[in-house]
């Protein structure tokens, strides 16, 4: 595979760290003659008689003319991130002598690296699976500790290590299943049926948790979409504020975020809650209908993966309520109903006025059970399923991959159930055994490749 | 002085990259205890036994969990940015992790560095003087080629060795007039006054030719103000977006220059041409008044440091253009006079109808000339200046400093005029060696190096 590769054998350079204006900027180059180019702009010192891990601070040149002072590490392959040997240049962060590097670089004989190319030299030299490797890109868009977590276990082959017991469990199956066919004119047999039943059952029903978790995954991953809606001076604006001002000392201390981001993005018990068009929710507070304030929002609504009605407990009665719930049941929208202003009444009086309906009582002003939204809207999108350690599918292609894993399990089992011969079966576990390395990468083609690591920032 | 700064002994953090995602981001630890404090996140290795200059790769751990698979620099002091211990962390460049990262290390021990500490540090450290110091900054916001050269000379020490020169011419004066002292009741003539003149007036000319300097500094560090005018139809948009055009791809190379900023800054020969207020101006060439297409964005134009008036050769006449150049002189306006849609006439005929005005003839449609007003934009403001390898002021806390040295050095010469006394014209002297020695951080005080700091990035 590596053949086919005309780039392969290309050295590649690329800005490693953000855009913009920092202390420092870091670019980074790999490939078979990275130490050998990065040499030739660096008189100080000969880098190639200079030993792996090391750190050089000196004059970088091109032309004679002096760029920048930076520092110089040295990685040489195959201990390095690509497997190859790589050199990082670490210069004063203007973005300016940075693009310079890059260009005298580019210059001396490197070429600029495509997204993802280091981490797919990476994959191809071994370093990483392709799972180990599409996690890479996950932590470095991970924004809540969960999905720092769950990318980080990843990286260091977590859900590699859950997908090769799946794959030895198919694997013994099936050693079982071919030596019955070796020995099938002597009526040996190797296995009782049961047994085999057993590992298939088995195989099917992990096929099948991680591909439940995958909604579980996406949360993790891309966050959950929330929206408050309600009548004009329900409180939306305050409850939002109150919920982004507590939270957003925890975002905010990541200053590389965006005000634009801060404002709509709610970190909940490492949970991300997006709120939806935020404008545009806000702008619905002045101008929603004025009977009950759901209609003309619901269209709105159906993007959300969960919808806090929002009212005033003062300005609303149960019949008004129970409309509300009829429609958002009827769109099959999951929703919170949250009664707000409850200081300007009594726990009795509410209680009475909204038997049976299960409402949470606040006062966004006062600051009063907001908590309570904060821990239910957690429970409401996970119910509890964060608890457990078990893998978590968070990518489309590995959901995609499984989800054909899965359905060959079932053509198995139909299979045993009407006793056909072992060659079928073979044929069968063959198809799923690839869907499996699909996954993994063991099984690739150069478009898919290219297209997994397309989606990478450039510089990784 | 290092005694009077009670956080001295701290060990500092901070995220030493620029905020936004990247594949990779690093945070610098600098201190007495930076290498224990990041040993105990980094279970991998003994840090404290590691040599300097090398790398290490492994996982940072808080409190038993994985943060991230790290890379980390080791610097032991003083061979060091900041001759302290100093450990760098490059992490996967997720905004969070990095967060999560200092957040940590401040856990352990350190604190958060202040803008520019690191840099302070290395000065009060002596690995840098308070003008190479303040190079670092230039170097770091440096956006041309020009800025760049400029800000790596002064942090090489070239501004620095300027100055020791006239310290030392200085110093010698100095010595001669103290030996007369010595010696005046003995009446011995160490030194003829023709010598002292000369020393003297060689110094005042060096700092003459210094401060004469800072305009061009300014050029280089900050850019040139341009305003394009002329009535609507003049082409100013068509040549704006010529000029932008051929220009951008310089700039938008350094991808993380914003788009605004794009739009409105040129990048000719090395020297960064702001165009002032664009949006602006550009609404202007719409609403201009109709007679002569000036006198309202005369006031707009007292902040550009150089106009271009552009017309329409075949829209205006001799006396017309008159009024503007008299209009322009008389509110002291550098200006360029360029005329536009030359395709539609003749040279000739041009030739005669503004004849014995110095106008630059163009089609901005055609792309004609424009090279020539791009030319003369760079010839108008730098007058050839750039030529001259001389060292160039740009930073406006040295001109101040400069500008009492240069005074002193005036009341020296007056002083020997008069033939005032030694004892006299050694106080000017010692007053002249302390506003240089302002310059270069022998004579500060801690109040003045918070502030040249404070304007640093964090993480530098």
């Amino acid at each position: 595979m590596l053949g086919k590769l005309a780039d392969w054998n290309d050295t590649i350079v690329a800005l490693a760290t953000p855009q913009g204006i920092g202390a420092i900027g870091v670019v980074r180059v790999s490939g078979k003659s990275a130490i050998e180019i990065v040499d030739r702009l660096f008189p100080a010192k000969d880098l190639c008689a200079c030993k792996s891990h090391t750190l050089h601070v000196g004059l970088l040149e091109a032309d004679g003319v002096a760029i920048d002072q930076v520092v110089v590490s040295l990685f040489k392959g195959p201990a390095s991130y690509t497997g190859e040997n790589v050199v990082e240049i670490s210069s004063h962060g203007s973005p300016y002598i940075l693009e310079k590097i890059i260009t005298d670089i580019t210059a001396a004989g490197a070429r600029l690296a495509k997204p993802g190319e280091f981490t797919q030299r990476a994959f191809l030299n071994g370093k990483l699976d392709l799972t180990q490797a599409e996690a890479v890109a996950d932590l470095i868009y991970s924004n809540t500790e969960i999905s720092r977590k769950h990318a980080l276990q990843n990286i260091r082959g977590g859900f590699s290590s859950v997908l090769k017991t799946l794959r030895d469990q198919l694997l013994s199956f099936s050693a079982l299943i071919e030596l019955e066919l070796d020995f099938s004119q002597e009526d040996v047999e190797f296995a009782d049926r049961s047994q085999l039943n057993s590992i298939i059952n088995n195989a099917e029903k992990m096929t099948d948790e991680l591909l439940s978790s995958f909604a579980l995954g996406n949360v993790i991953k891309n966050g959950v979409q929330v929206a408050i809606i309600g009548k004009p001076n329900a409180g939306k604006s305050t409850l939002l504020n109150t919920l982004l001002n507590e939270n957003r000392a925890i975002v905010s201390e990541i200053a590389g975020t965006t005000r634009d981001t801060i404002e709509e993005v709610l970190n909940i018990d490492g949970i991300l809650f997006r709120l939806i068009d935020t404008a545009g929710i806000r702008q619905h507070t002045t101008d929603l209908i004025e009977s009950i304030g759901v209609e003309r929002s619901l269209e709105k609504m159906s993007q959300a993966d969960v919808v806090i009605y929002l009212f005033d407990v003062n300005e609303i009665n149960k019949e008004e309520l129970q409309v509300v719930i009829h429609e958002m049941n009827e769109k099959a929208i999951h929703y919170l109903l949250v009664g707000n202003k409850i200081d300007l009444s009594s726990d009795k009086v509410l209680a009475e006025k909204f038997a049976n309906i299960n409402v949470l009582y606040i006062s966004a002003g006062n600051k009063k059970n907001v908590d309570i939204v904060k821990q239910r809207l957690v429970d409401e999108v996970l119910g509890g399923k964060l608890q457990t350690e078990s893998s978590v599918v968070s990518n489309a292609r590995h959901y995609e991959a499984l989800r054909l894993v899965h359905q060959s399990l079932i053509d198995i089992q139909k299979g045993m159930e009407i006793n056909i011969s072992g060659d079928l079966l073979s044929l069968d576990i063959r198809r799923c055994l690839h869907y499996l390395g699909e996954i993994t990468g063991e099984i690739t083609n150069e478009d898919q490749l290219d297209y997994i690591f397309s989606k990478f920032c450039i510089g990784k």
